[in-house]
This record gives structure tokens, sequence and C-alpha cells, in this order.
């Protein structure tokens, strides 16, 4: 976990404090250099890309960002514009709003702008996502899954993410729409991956070093699957329950934080 | 954790099916004897006791049951009467409807009619109880708790249970009402509890062997502290949220157990 981590992610659980201190987006704009900083608002994920666009750009604005820009890419034509890929290439700071993460992979996916996001990540671009652009971070990401119920087997979608956060699941708007099951659900797939439920107006700062930092109001929950002693994922039927046992589980609010490599919490 | 445990206790999450096959109301009345039984209704927990009490007798009666009552005890007088002691000494299965679990406590605690059902439990009758009903069973009952949010100390409140399961905590509509947060809340206070949140329409039975098993149609998530690396409970300011490292945690659908025990999932 973690070796590969080259950039700067802010992972946002979605609904973050967009009125009062805003201290989320806040720390975004500053990890992307202030007044002197490039911020790009990707709006691929929204079907309303406009009002969307517009609201973080006037945010940015007033939270002391330089120049910014709002990159509308609705299909994949326009990703593979050199245009884009320009635009991409000087960022120091790239935003994607929430909407439905499968745009934003079904969009990028393989396309000259995903390249472009990579090689700006490894440079050490902060790339920050809001819920459906938090989900997307992950190598492989949940599409849809049951909130509110019980794991189970066929209630969970996944497909590949933009890899950015590798062994990692995200899952966003977590304890406000009880993810729990869901996130449990992806783990037990393959315990390799660590699961990570982030609150509303909550985010995980993930640096190079492969530490995760939390801040926003509530908490983050960390479901490490490793030392899991049984799961019965693979016999399923279609909608029986799934049973999985012994999985680590970690809270983690503001103030503290998670160190990926070892899967260890940081007091 | 379970030396003491005596009796059978049949502890269902809420909102168990009333209209289909009923397996779980359906495994109360074959624990409890049959058509050999004498089945108690106990609606303390409801304002509505009439409603409620007719609704479970014509299930039981339907599901075979033999002779059932319903004992209502709105207020401390009625639950000191000697003739509610003989129902409840007599029966061979007591039933707690849902409500509000602060009503079974504060009417029944420290009276004749709560040692008649102590007496009853240490001599192997059945007691079970749905939502309300089920909270009511642990020695610490949670009383209420934010759902769908982060954990936070001062969203808690837990009182004293009727202590017929010990060292639990137990939640119910748990999966259905996003309520980890809570009961992880519960088990930071003090790890010696082991958490069990109980899903709609799911129901665990324990037995004198200190065996839990699930049954119905979701999932029972337990949650075990006791090797809890590190918990901020006890610093908390009001409203902060709370940090809990290192919590076991399974998920057990229902043809799985536990042993209360030695606290390993069985399979």
């Amino acid at each position: 976990m973690g070796k590969k981590v080259a950039g700067n992610l802010l992972i946002i659980g979605g609904a973050e404090d967009k009125k009062g201190d805003c201290a989320i987006l806040k720390r975004f704009v500053e990890l992307s250099g202030g007044k002197a900083g490039k911020l790009v608002i990707m709006t691929t994920a929204t079907k309303e890309p406009e009002a969307v666009g517009k609201e973080y750009l006037q945010i940015f604005g007033r939270l002391g960002g330089g120049q910014i820009e709002i990159l509308d890419l609705p299909s994949r034509t326009e990703a593979k514009g050199e245009k884009a890929v320009n635009i991409i290439s000087e960022a120091t700071g790239i935003f994607f709003t929430g909407g439905d993460q499968l745009r934003i992979t079904s969009i990028l996916g393989g396309t000259p702008v995903n390249e472009a996001l990579a090689r700006a990540y490894k440079n050490g671009v902060v790339i920050a996502g809001t819920s459906a652009g938090a989900s997307a971070m992950s190598d492989t990401m949940i599409v849809e899954g049951d909130s509110d119920s019980a794991p189970r087997k066929n209630s969970l979608r996944m497909a590949p993410g933009l890899g950015l956060l590798e062994e990692t699941v995200i899952d966003q708007h977590f304890a406000q729409r009880g993810r729990l099951g869901r996130l449990l659900a992806a783990v037990a797939h393959n315990p390799y991956v660590l699961g990570i439920g982030i609150d509303e107006d909550t985010a995980v700062v993930v640096g190079a070093d492969a530490r995760l930092d939390v801040i926003g109001s509530r908490t983050v929950t960390i479901v490490d699957g490793k030392e899991a002693t049984y799961t019965n994922v693979s016999e399923l039927e279609p909608d029986q329950n799934l049973a999985l046992h012994g999985v680590r589980l970690h809270v983690i609010p503001a103030g503290y934080g998670f160190n990926l490599r070892n899967r260890q919490p940081l007091i």
C-alpha cells in the first residue's frame, strides 16, 4: 500500500461546508498554492456543470484562489482535446465535483486527459474530489449499492476507478447514508483493498508519504479486512447475506491520521 | 462473558415479518413450547398496548401458540401486583413488544415483576423482545443517540437495562437506521461490553451455552472493542467526534453463530 502514492490527494465525503469557514475547500486552495495557484474545476460528474462549476468558482475565489478555471468535459470527444490536456498540464490543483462517478470514469477513462491527470498527480499536483469525485479516486470504485441495508453480494456494483489511491475502495456520505454494509461487502470481495468510508463535510488528505490525515467536522471509518478470518462472499447466492468475520475497524476524527503503508492509525 | 447466561433469549431487531412465514415469531412460539406453552405478551414499552398486544396475540395464535395472554403494566403500581407476578411465574415464554425501552426499565425496574422475570429466565423460560424490547435486554442499554451520524460522545444516552444478557449492549434497526456510530460510541465507553447490532427482521437466539445464533432475513453486526488500541472517549469535549482504533467487527447472517464466551464467530 502506498508505495506508489505520488502526489497529494484531498478526498471529500460530500456535502462539505460551502458557506461557513469552508475548512475543507480552503485546504484545497491552500494546498494548490493559494494566490499563486492555477485551479481547475472538473464538472464531468454532474449533469448541471454550469451551476455546479460556477458555485465552486465563486467559493475558491472567495477563499483566496488565484487563477480558477472550469473544465467541463461532457463527453469523450472533449476529453481527447489538446486544449483540455493543456489546462490540466498547467494546473496546480484539480477539483472533481460530485455527480455520478461512472460519468467521470466512462468519459475520461483512457483519454489523453486521463493521462494528463496521472502525470499531474505524479508531479505533485493536488487532486481533490467530493462525493462522486471521491469515489472515483480509488482503483476499484463503488458504483452503486444499497445504503441502510444488510451487506448483500448483489446489492453492490463496482467498476475500475481512476486509480490515484491504490489498494483502497472509497465510499462517501458514509455515516449519513448508512453505508457500512456496502463498504464491508466491497472489502470482502478482496480484503487486499482497504475500505475508507468518509462522512459528509469530512475529508482525508493523503500525501506522498502515504499518510492520511482527517479534516472536517465528522469522522472517517476505515475497514481493514486483511486479518479477516472468514467470508462467504464467493459462495453467495444472489440476495443472500454476507458473512464476514474478524475485520479491523477504526474511527478517525479530525486531528488524527492513518498510515496507509502499515495500516496503523496515528494518534 | 456468558458465565451467567441461564435461560433462552430471542432478541429481535424490530420490524420482524408479521404476515409471511413469520420465521422469527414462529421460533418464539416453538421455543416456548408450542401448543403446550403459556405465552405472555408484555406491552409496557408501547403507548398503544391494546392494538399492539392484540396484533401479537393473533399472530402467536395463528402460529400455533397455546395459552396466550397480554400483560399490560402501564405503571409501577401494576408491576407490583401479585396477579402480574403469578402470570409471569407460570409463563413458558415472555415477549416484550417495541416502544420505548425506558418505559420498560422505569416501570418494571426493581419491582416484584422484574424479580419474577429474572427467576423465570433462570429457570429456562424464553424471554423475547423486539426493538425497544431488544434494547432492554442488556446490562446497559442505549436509550437514544443519533443515527446516521458520526459517533459523538454526547449524542448517546445510556441507562441500566434488564441485565438478562450481560456484558453486552444491544442496538436494533441497525443497518436500516445507520446505527454503527452509536454502537461504536457505546462500546468505546467500556470495551468490556460487546456491541450487538441487530438488523430489522433479524434476531439472535442465545442459549444457556452462551451460543448466539442468527435467524431472519438480514444480518447481525458484532463490535468487539476488547483489543481496541486507543479511544479518546474520556477526553472528548461535548460535540467532538469519537476516535476509536482497532475494533474487531463481524457480520453474521442467518445460519451462522457466535460464541459469546470467547467472542469468536462460528461457521
